[in-house]
């Protein structure tokens, strides 16, 4: 690390809109497009890349939306390509869409490796060059600010060290405002990027000394996060990332990873200290937006983040938050957890107890609840993301849930669409409260929607909190896949009334009792989470 | 990189069976555990850790039958910890149950960092340092071979330099045979880990030439990966990792991301170049036995990892794999794919039309193919992962579709367990196959399977193949979550007949509705192959 010329700030370039979409498994939405867009915003991002214009109905629609947002910090870029070979630039489709968008900054890519120039544009080496240099000339004549994204430049430094540097030169030497390494294949690796981006910004200092130097990673060797950061360290000005990673094959730098990694652990500010709060609430919303789960593991923002589980590190970070945790949770608004599982020890075990039925609980209850647990985990229950399901185990097992309804039965019958009809189940719910008999119906689109129907029908007589929760969240796990259709299924699901959001679990061979049992527990949950926290208000 | 001491051969420590069921998420049987053993064996790990013994029945239990295992690579470690502040080793009951497992190595966590001594064990130096030499003394007398994992040793380093070395020298000095750095809240970089690797194998050099020096990442900044394979390139021999990188918080190192990187970038032997061939298929064995998901990102083994989506991507590829590609995807038992998306281009749409209809396929087809695809997609359909059902699709726009059956109607009617009945569902169905009606009725556990027991009852009248395949995975996704329980969801199923499997996708507001639709394109596709591939042998 060179420590005379240390870095302090430096510019986060996103391309979740653009390599993003390149990711399997990923498919937005005009409208999703533009929240992303208004997201990374408003998190403090410099630049917002978009997918190539003129390319397919979907992204004109978002061009013309785009260009009317009234972004606070982030330009919108436009991405394509040099001109194709043999083409002036402009007569090149794409270059000319470039330059007619109403953007200030356009980013095109351009082969530095010499493998790619012969063997994908099938081409020699003068001829990319001419390109690169022309079609950075033709879109500066247009009135673009242009940031040049070196394709394969690390590969390239590979197999012809000298021609690599020669493409960046033909950039920055027409006018480029930027100058991209990267690493098309993830082959780099953090000493290499270190040395690479050091070399780079002294050329750049010499060619061009207001040009930015830019970094794209990619994580086929899973050194994406690490690369990245290496750049920023040694000189790269323009950080590249897309939340959650998310790209062609492996992806590439994740936002979440890349940025409180810069601004806690080097100084280097990018989105402001402030804003980094906002990271774990706003990588729930993205993720929605993504409509992807949100890995668990990330580091900062992930829901395992600052989870404990292992017995001895919940009872050392109850000693010493700093022994199981590098950070704070709190400066990137995460929150601590501890998990119970069949591994939590006495005294995480304690801590969990302890808050729902009081610090005067008997050890031996806590023993029977850890035992209670594990025997349940290990007949295929998780708790971990259903903690009122884990609140209503302890309080049965403490003698302290009493039942809001006994249920006599319910039957579901669903079919097929073809009758027209906008509901393809019909369910009946019969239930008894506090002596009262209760027998409803619902209708509902699949069956799980007609049971909540009857179901909510029957017990929000009886308990109005009921009516105001909605479901946000179902998912299915076939646990033990060997059994074919008949397989068991563990059903998570998870309800908000808006403010607060739980989950609860439910297990069984038929998918429907699975979810009955999860819809139940959450019920069960909020009429007591209700008498409990909002006596009076509950209506 | 310190050329002159170049390391050739590593070891590899994994402890999937310890830190990884510390992971959020992960719990697992006995048998699972044994099997996850056995696999890490013929995969040519060194060492495999287990949990603590003695510690709960699961573990007990797993120890018993992991001591009778004919292990042809790897040696079994137990788990455990230094004596416990103010007990003599003797007296400890986890160095005691250590002490008496019939393994020939043993591995303890001691404490590196004074902020944990003195927080955690609430202790002073000195006593620590004897904690250490004493507790490896113990286990020496009593025969083990000692691996000495230096808990917070990066921590450490920071915070008192010199005593974190103290801590592995107390272990080192009194007979332990490795020394292992561990990163326990992943806050080092590649850069202080290529220099404190170097440091420490100079004094192990001197103190016990023998010793093995080994890495313990943790990925809390998302460096564990970047962090192992550098300390592997500078000196450390002992390379921890688990399956995947699961661990407590972010998890740590991936076997799946480092071995490879080791081996193919680095030309350091962890497993052998054979092994690595079924490294693949061995993370699908795994992650079923872990059961996770394994994630489509990973490195080198997930299914992205050559997974082409963009049309330029699949055009270069096409041309010359290399220009997106790092490796060969056969090295690590791998296979190429292109994706069928939105954002496919027409000379990927092409390679997979091809592949179907024929090499004279009209590139007006093609098109519309790809419109269609388009269109679906926006639509919420998802197709990368549901061949099958994309193969019909296209099948469908050229003609080439023949419809198996025309479906009258179906009812499921579904009860709730209690009448003691193992069937909680009963479905009709009504179907009409070359002018022959048909209907028949089955029950299920769940709707599902009674919709698929009177399917396949119909069907393999006709179609006897139908009932040569089961469902393997089956899985639900809520698209738009903002509606509730009536939200509509993507089924994704995957049939096997053992040998070939097979995905499909349905889509709609009705889960039984999705899960119908994916049932008939998983059907039909069958029907469609075994007429193509199998004439003669499919009845």
């Amino acid at each position: 690390m060179d420590n005379e010329s240390a870095i302090d700030r430096v510019l986060i370039y996103d391309s979740t809109l653009r390599e993003g979409t390149q990711c399997p498994g990923i498919s937005l939405s005009v409208p999703d497009k533009l929240r992303i867009a208004a997201e990374l915003d408003r998190l403090g991002v410099a630049f917002i890349e978009g997918g190539m214009p003129d390319t397919n109905p979907k992204e004109d629609e978002f061009y013309r939306r785009v260009a009317e947002y009234p972004f606070q910090n982030a330009r919108f870029v436009p991405f394509g390509a040099t001109a194709r070979v043999g083409v002036k630039p402009e007569n090149d489709p794409l270059l000319s869409a470039l330059a007619e968008t109403p953007f200030e900054y356009v980013c095109i890519y351009g082969k530095c490796d010499i493998f790619l120039v012969e063997n994908v544009l099938r081409t020699d080496r003068d001829t990319n060059l001419a390109l690169i240099a022309d079609s950075v000339t033709f879109l500066k004549r247009a009135g673009k600010k242009v940031i040049f994204d070196g394709e394969g430049f690390f590969s390239g430094i590979d197999r012809d060290r000298e021609y690599a540097f020669s493409c960046l030169q033909a950039a920055v030497q027409n006018g480029a405002e930027a100058a991209v390494l990267c690493d098309t294949t993830g082959i780099a690796d953090p000493e290499t990027c270190a040395e690479l981006t050091k070399l780079v910004r002294t050329e750049l200092a010499r060619l061009a000394p207001d040009a930015l130097l830019g970094i794209h990673a990619h994580n086929d060797c899973g050194m994406a996060d690490a690369n990245t950061i290496t750049a920023a360290r040694n000189g790269a000005t323009l950080v590249g990332t897309t939340l959650f990673g998310i790209g062609e094959r492996c992806g590439g730098a994740d936002f979440f990873v890349t940025v409180p990694n810069l601004q806690l652990r080097y100084g280097i500010e990018c989105i402001g200290g402030e804003r980094l709060k906002e990271l774990t609430s706003a990588s729930f919303r993205l993720a929605e937006l993504l409509n992807i789960k949100a890995p668990a593991y990330t580091p900062f923002v992930g829901r395992n983040a600052f989870s404990h589980k292992a017995g001895t590190h919940i009872d050392a970070v109850l000693k010493a938050p700093g022994s199981f945790e590098p950070f704070d949770p709190a400066l990137v608004g995460g929150t601590r957890r501890f998990l119970a599982s069949e591994i939590t020890g006495r005294s995480g075990m304690r801590d969990i107890v302890e808050k729902i039925c009081g610090p005067d609980t008997s050890p031996e209850l806590c023993e029977e609840i850890l035992e209670a647990l594990k025997q349940r985990e290990f007949e295929g229950y998780q708790y971990e993301s259903a903690g009122a399901s884990l609140e209503l185990l302890i309080r049965r097992l403490s003698g302290q849930y009493r039942p809001t309804f006994t249920l006599n039965s319910y039957k579901v019958i669903t079919l097929d669409e073809m009758a027209g009809n906008p509901y393809s189940a019909s369910a009946i719910v019969d239930l008894t409260v506090d002596g009262r008999s209760e027998i409803t119906a619902g209708n509902g689109i699949g069956p799980v929607d007609a049971l909540d129907c009857a179901f909510r029908r029957a017990m929000g007589h009886f308990y109005p909190c009921t009516l105001n929760i909605s479901l946000v969240d179902y998912k299915v796990r076939v646990i033990d896949s060997g059994e074919g259709t008949a397989s068991r299924v563990r059903v998570f699901i998870e309800f908000t009334n808006g403010a607060r959001r739980f989950g609860t679990v439910g297990l069984s061979g038929d998918i429907i009792q699975a979810s009955w049992d999860a819809l139940v527990d959450a019920y069960d949950y909020w009429i007591m989470y209700n008498a409990e926290h909002d006596r009076g208000t509950a209506q």
